[in-house]
C-alpha cells in the first residue's frame, strides 16, 4: 500500500480494482523497464553507482508478488524502498506507473507477437508443403457451399497460405509500431528529470520512442492494431475450421480428420464429431468478442491514463492466446488431413464444356446458355475428364500443374523472405538489449 | 475416457476441446440432474430400488473431478459404473449429455438468475432509501453534459430506481423462460424409455418443460435472453458511473466520492481518482463484448448440438459474475455518495423565467427568445431561486417536494411487488425441488 | 431555424447534426403527440379552444417537412408558428423536444413491434402446417453436422416453432415496457405547465407513463430490450437459415429450395445457390452490428439527454425492418421446401440397437460399446427401420406419431393463446387511442 | 435476367438479393474492369479489334442500370450483348461476377482509402498548425479525468497529431495489400482462355495480383484490414471528441467551441449544447458496429463466394463515408476550437514540488509523502508558477518550450514524409491506368 493514500484499506474495492492477479504474465517485462529506468537514473547522474547495484541486485531478487498490493509496479517499489536503504526511495524520480505500465506492455505485445509470427511461418511451411504433397489430388472446390468446378486439394491449400500470408503482413507492420519506447514520459507531460528517453529505449531493444508524451503513457491504439489485425487473421482461418467440419461431415464425407481431431457421442456410437475444429470455430468468435470489449473500453475515454486502460491489458493476452492455440491445433490438423477419392460430379464440368464450344467457335454466352440447357434437362455429359480440367486452366494462380508449380514456388519465395524479416528483426531487438545486460553485469559485478 | 472411443488420447486435443475446468461452475447441478435422471429410472422401472440406491449414494459421493476427462458427465458416468457395479451402466439408459448439460446449465443459470434479481432489489431499496434522504438537496441537473435545470439529488436516484426496476422486470420474464426442462430428451430426438418429462423437471424445480427435444437439447436462446438483458440493465448503470466520474472531477466539483472508492498517482500525490467507477466502466464493456462473443458463437451454426455450444457456458457466468461484482459496486459507492453544496448556477434558471412570462400573458416560444436574447447579452438575472424553481415544478415525476414524495411512494410499491414476485418465484421452486430431496431420501434410508 | 441561436447558419454543421431525414420515419407520431399536447394545453387550461382548434388543423396540414430544419420537432413549431398568428407560440409551454422525441419513439416502436409480433405469429402458423403436412416424412437430424438420428421433418418444424415461440413472449414483455409515456416531462425535470401527464398518456392509447421525468426524457432502455429480444429471435433464426443453406447443397442433397430461393452463376450454369438464404444469414449478422452500434452509443454516455440518442434512432428502424424483411423470407422459403426421399443411413440406427439391447437385459453402457465396437468394425447392420426408430421414440416432444400430434396440439394451443393476447393488446391501444381522435373531431368541429 | 435460369422471376425474392442499389457506388469500377478485361481478351486474341472497338464503345455508353438486374455485372454484360451484337456474348469468356466484383471492390477501397488518407494528412497538417499557434497556451492536462500537471494546448494537439499519424501508417500498409489484382480467376479455378493476369493488372494500376484464384475470387480479408485500421483510427479520434464535450461544458469551462459546432435546447435557451462532437462520437458507435456486422458476416462462411460477401460491400463504404465525415468535423473543429485563461490548479503542481525537493537532496518517495501530506492537509503552497512548471519539463515529448520546437519539428518532418509517399503511391497507380486509357483510345480511334 504505497500509493493508495486517499483510498481504501477495504478489501472489497483494493480487490475490485486490483490488476495484480493479470500483472503477473508482464512482472518480468517490469522489472526488465525498472532496470532500464535504473540504469538510466545512474547513467544520468540521479543515482550512484552503488545505489544502482543495490537496485538491480534487488529487482533481480523480486520473485513474489504478494497479492495484496494495487498492481506490480506498487509491489516492485516497495519491494525496493524496504530492501535497498535509501537507493529505492529515489525511483520514484522521472516515471510513473503509466510509462512504466506502458513499457512493459510493448516489451510483451513485441515479444509475443514475434512469437505468434513465427508460430504463422510454421504453420505456412506445412501448408506449402502438404500443398506440394497434394498437388495433383483431386478436390472439387465450391462457391455458396455448392459444387463448382474441379480442382486439387493442393491448390485450396495454397489458397489457404496466400491468405494467412497477407495477414502475418500486417501483423508484422503493426509489430513495428509497437516496438517504440513510452518510457521517462512520467505520468503525463515528462518531469524535470532529464532522463535519455532514446537512450532508455535502446536499452529495451525498442526501435524507436513513441514522442509525445500524453502518447506515450495513454496510447493503446498500437496494440490494438496488433489485436485487429490478429483478429483478422483468425477470421480467414475460421472460414477454413468451416471447410474441415462441412467436408469432413459422414453427409459430404470429402475429407477425413485425423482421429485426434475427433470425438464421438455418448448415446450415438457411429459418431465422429470435428470436435477440435467446433472448439476453434467458438474461440474465434470469442477472438471477436474480446475485440469488441477493447473497443468499447476505448472508445471515448478521455485522453490521459484511466484506469480502463488496465481493463484491456489481460484481453490483450487473451486475443494473443486463443490465437496462438488456434494456430496450432489447425497447423496440426493440416498435418494430418486426409482427401477421400473424389467421386466427380460430370456437372462441375459444364463451365469447361461452354469453354470448349468457345474453341469451336461459338460465343461464350450462348456456349454457356447451350450448356445450361443440356444440365436443366439433365442430358449434359461432359466430353473431358477432371485430370483434363485441369491441363486447361491455364491462367496463373489456376490448379493446373504448371501453375501450380509456379504458385508453390512463389509462395515459398515469399515465405523465405518472411522468415528472413523476421529473424532480423528479432536479432535487432536481441541485440539491443544485449546493452541492457552489459550494462546491467557491469554495475552488478562493480558492486561486489 | 468413457466416449472417445474413435478419438485422441493425445493431450493436446483432449486439452483443447475439454470443458472440465469450466464445467466446475455446474457440477453440483450436474448431480442434482443425474439424481433426478436416476430417480426417474427407478419410478419408470428401468432400474431396482437397490440400484438407485447406490447410484444417488455415489452421486453423493462424487466430489473430486478428475481433469483428464471431456466434461463432468463422462467423469461422473465413469464414477458411477466404477463405484456401483452393473447399475452404473444403466444410466446411459434415456439421457445423453446433450440433455443433461442443457438441464444443468438451466438449473445454474436459474438460481444465479434469482440471486442477481435479489442484489437488484437491495440496491433498488438503497436508492430509495437515499432518494428520500437527498429530497431536497439541491442538485443540477444536465443534458449534454451542460447543466440544464435546477433539481434534487433525490430526483436523479428516483430515475435511476426507475431505470433499473424497468430491467429487473426483463430479466425475470427471462428467467421464466429459462425455467422449463429439457430432461429427457436424449441425444436429440428423446429416446425409447418412457421417461416421464414432467416428473423428472418437477424433481428439479423446474416450472415447465421445453417441449420438442431438438429445442431441448440445442437451444440456448433462453439463456441469452437473460444474457442481454442483464447486458441492458448494466448499459443502464454505465450511464450512472460516468455521472459518477465526472461529477467528482475536481473541474466539476458537484459529487464527493467516498474515500474507499478512490485512490491516488504514484506521481501526482494530490489526484483523487474514481478508480472503481473506471474499473466498473470498463467491465460493462467486458459484459458487451460477452454478449457479442455469446452472438457470434449461436449465429450461424446448425441446428442441433454442436461443441461450440459449450464454449458459450463459461461466458453466462462471466457476464452474471461481472454484473454482480458491478452491483454491489456501485451500489455500495451510492450508499456513501456526497452532494457538494451546489453553487447555483443563474442561467439553468432562464426556463423558468419564460414560465414566468408566460403566466404573465407571454407566448411561450416570445418569452423564451426574450430571455435568451437577455442571456446571450449576458443580462440575464433570474427572478426566482432554485427553491422557489423546484417548488414550481408540478407534473408528475418532477422533483417539487410533493412530486417527490408521491414518486418515492410509487417505487417503493412497485418495490415491494417486485419483492413479493421473487419470494414466491423462489419458494415455488424450492418446495418443488423438495420433492427430490423426500424421494432420494426414502431411496437412500430403503438402502441401509 | 427556431431554436439554434447560438448555433451554426452553415450548411456543413447542421447537416452533419441534422435528423431531419431520419425524421421522416417518425413523423406521423410527432403529430399525434403534438395533437395530444396541444389537447392537454386545452384541457389544462393553457390555449382556447379557438387556438386548439387552429393548431389541431395545421399540425394534420403539416404534410412537407423542409430538410433545412434541425429535425421535425423545429420544423413543425416553426410551422405552427407562422400558420396559426399567436397560437403557434404557445405550444412551447410545458414541452421540449426531449419529451416529444421519446413520445413518438415509444409509439413508433409499440406499433412497429405489434406489427413484427403479428408476422411472427402468421409465420408460427405456417411452420405449424407444415409441421402437420411433413409429420411422417422421414428426415435425419443431426448434432455436430453429423448424421445422428432418424427423425420427421415434422419434429424439425416443430423446433422451429418452438424456437420462435419462446423469442415472441419475450418480444411480448419488451413491448409493454415501451408502451409508457414519457410525454409531459419537458426537457428533463417536467415543467410548471401543470399538465396532467396521465391523461396525455392515455390519448396516446399508452399503458402507463414512465414516471421519473429523467427516465422519461433520456432512457432508451425499453426500446434496447425490444431490440435485443428481436436480435435474439433473428439469431435463432439464423440457425434454421443455415440449416437450409447446408442441406440443400448438392453435396448433401436432403432438401429442395423452391426456384424462387436460388440463383445460378455467371461461368457455371449447373449451381443452384441458395441465395436468399446467404443473404439472410449476412443480414442477421447485420442486426447483429446493429445492437453493437446502439450499445456502444448507449454506453457511457451522462445522463440526460445528448444528441447521440438521435443517432440511434435510425438503427432501432433498421434492426425491426431486417427483421421483418427477414422473417417473410425465411416464412417464405418453408412455405415450399420439400424433403427429397431420405436414403437411410444405418448407423444412424445404433443408439436404437442399443436401447434394443437393454430390453433384451443388457445394460445401457455394455450395449452401446457393444454396437460401438460393431460399427467400428464396420459389421453393423440395424434390426429395424427408419419407420420403426420412429414408433420406439416415447418421450414427450419426440418425433414418433403420438408425441408429434401431442406437440402439435400443445403448440396451437399455446399460438392461439398468443394471438389473442396480440389482438387484446391492440385493441386497447386503439381504443385509447379513439379518445384522442374523438376530442380532436370535437374541437376542429367547433372551430368551424 | 441473364443467369437467373434456375431462380426465380418473383420481385420479392429478387428484390431481397439484388444488390443492384448498392453496386451503383462501384458502376464506374466496374466499367474499367470490363474495359481491362476486353482489352486482354483483344491482345491475347479472343476478340477482333472491331469487336473491341464496339465494346469499349458500349461500355462507356453505359450509364443507365436498370434497377430489375440482380446486379451491376449481369446488367452491363446484357447491355453489351444487346448491343454489340455478337461480340457482346464473347466478354463472358475467362470471367465471372466473381473475379470482376473483387476488382472493382479493390479499385474502389484503393481510390478511396487514398482519398482518406489524404484528408487525414490535410487534419495532420491543421493540428501541427495549430500546435505551434497554441505552443505556450497554458493547459492542464488530466488523466482519470481529474487535473494533472500544467502543460500547453499545443502539447495536447501534438499528441493528437501523433495518433493519428501512427493510425495513417497502418492504412497505407492495408492500402497496398489491396492494390492487388484478382482480374482473370474467373469464379474460382482461373480459365482456359489464356489471359495474362499480370498485364491486366497493371491496365488498372495494381501493383500485384492475388495469386491463388480462389483467394482472388473469394477473400475479403484485405479490404477488411482498411476498415480496421479505419475503425482504430476513429478510436483514437473518439478520445480527442470526449474531450472537446467534457472541456467545453460550462461545468469545465476550458474550451470554447466555436458557434458553429453549438447547439441550443428548445426549452432551455442558456444551452451550448456540442453537437457535432456528440453526433461523432455516436457514429464512431456507428462505425464499430459495422466493423462488428463486417467480421461477422465474414466469420466461418465456407471459402470461395458466397452471397454474403456482397452483404459486406456497403458495409465498407459506410465505414469510409462516416470516417471521412468524422475527419472532416473533428478537422474543422480544431480549426477554430479556443482556449480559456486557465486558472491554474496549485495542486497539479504538487509533483513539480517534490521533484523541487528531490533536487534539494531529498528522495523521490519520501519528497512525495511530504508534498502528499501537505496536499491532504490543505496546506499546500507550490513555489512555482504554471509557466515555471513547464520549463522544468526536459524529457524528450515534454511540453516545455524547447521541446514543443523539437516535437513540432519531428512531427513535421514526419508529415512530409507521409505526404510524399502518398503522392508517389498515388502517381503510380495514376500512371499505370493511363496504360489502360492509351490503348482504350487506341482501339476506340481504330474503330472509327
Amino acid at each position: 500500500m504505497l500509493y493508495r493514500k486517499w483510498g481504501s484499506k477495504e478489501d472489497k474495492v483494493v480487490k475490485y480494482t486490483s490488476s495484480i492477479k493479470d500483472d503477473l504474465r508482464i512482472v518480468e517485462q517490469v522489472k526488465k523497464v525498472m532496470k532500464a529506468h535504473v540504469i538510466e537514473l545512474f547513467l544520468s547522474g540521479k543515482v550512484t553507482k552503488e545505489e544502482a547495484n543495490k537496485l538491480l541486485y534487488e529487482i533481480n531478487s523480486f520473485t513474489q508478488v504478494d497479492p495484496s498490493y494495487e498492481d506490480v509496479h506498487e509491489a516492485l517499489e516497495d519491494h525496493l524502498i524496504k530492501t535497498t536503504g535509501g537507493a529505492g526511495s529515489s525511483i520514484g524520480l522521472g516515471r510513473s506507473r503509466n510509462d512504466h505500465v506502458a513499457a512493459a506492455l510493448r516489451l510483451e505485445m513485441r515479444d509475443e507477437t514475434m512469437e505468434l509470427l513465427e508460430s504463422i511461418l510454421a504453420f505456412r511451411r506445412t501448408l506449402l508443403n502438404k500443398a506440394e504433397e497434394f498437388k495433383s489430388t483431386l478436390f472439387t472446390v465450391y462457391t455458396h457451399f455448392q459444387p463448382a468446378q474441379p480442382s486439387t486439394f493442393g491448390h485450396y491449400l495454397l489458397y489457404v497460405e496466400e491468405e494467412v500470408s497477407s495477414r502475418w503482413q500486417m501483423i508484422f507492420h503493426a509489430l513495428d509500431l509497437v516496438n517504440r519506447s513510452p518510457l521517462g514520459s512520467g505520468a503525463i507531460v515528462g518531469s524535470s528529470a532529464n532522463l535519455d528517453r532514446r537512450r532508455e529505449a535502446s536499452m529495451l531493444g525498442f526501435k524507436d520512442i513513441v514522442v509525445n508524451t500524453i502518447s506515450a503513457t495513454s496510447s493503446r491504439a498500437d496494440l490494438i492494431s496488433v489485436v485487429m489485425e490478429v483478429t483478422n487473421l483468425m477470421l480467414a482461418i475460421s472460414r477454413v475450421v468451416e471447410d474441415m467440419i462441412l467436408l469432413s461431415s459422414k453427409f459430404v464425407n470429402v475429407l477425413e480428420l485425423p482421429e485426434t481431431h475427433v470425438s464421438t457421442s455418448s448415446l450415438m456410437p457411429q459418431k465422429r464429431n470435428a470436435v477440435t475444429m467446433e472448439v476453434l470455430r467458438a474461440r474465434i468468435s470469442k477472438v471477436v468478442g474480446y475485440l469488441v470489449s477493447i473497443m468499447s473500453m476505448y472508445k471515448s475515454i478521455p485522453s490521459g491514463y484511466n484506469l480502463d486502460l488496465q481493463e484491456i491489458n489481460p484481453l490483450f493476452w487473451n486475443v494473443l492466446d486463443e490465437s496462438k492455440a488456434g494456430i496450432e491445433v489447425i497447423h496440426d490438423m493440416i498435418k494430418e488431413v486426409k482427401v477421400k477419392q473424389v467421386k466427380p460430379d460430370n456437372e462441375t464440368l459444364a463451365t469447361d464444356e461452354a469453354e470448349l464450344k468457345v474453341e469451336k467457335g461459338m460465343k461464350f454466352r450462348d456456349a454457356y446458355f447451350y450448356v445450361a440447357k443440356l444440365v436443366r434437362e439433365g442430358k449434359f455429359s461432359p466430353s473431358i475428364t477432371y485430370e483434363q480440367s485441369l491441363l486447361r486452366k491455364v491462367v496463373e494462380g489456376s490448379p493446373s500443374p504448371e501453375r501450380m508449380s509456379q504458385g508453390i514456388s512463389l509462395a515459398k519465395k515469399r515465405l523465405e523472405e518472411h522468415v528472413n524479416m523476421l529473424i532480423e528483426y528479432k536479432n535487432k531487438v536481441l541485440e539491443e538489449e544485449g546493452k541492457l545486460r552489459l550494462i546491467e553485469n557491469d554495475i552488478l559485478q562493480e558492486g561486489n
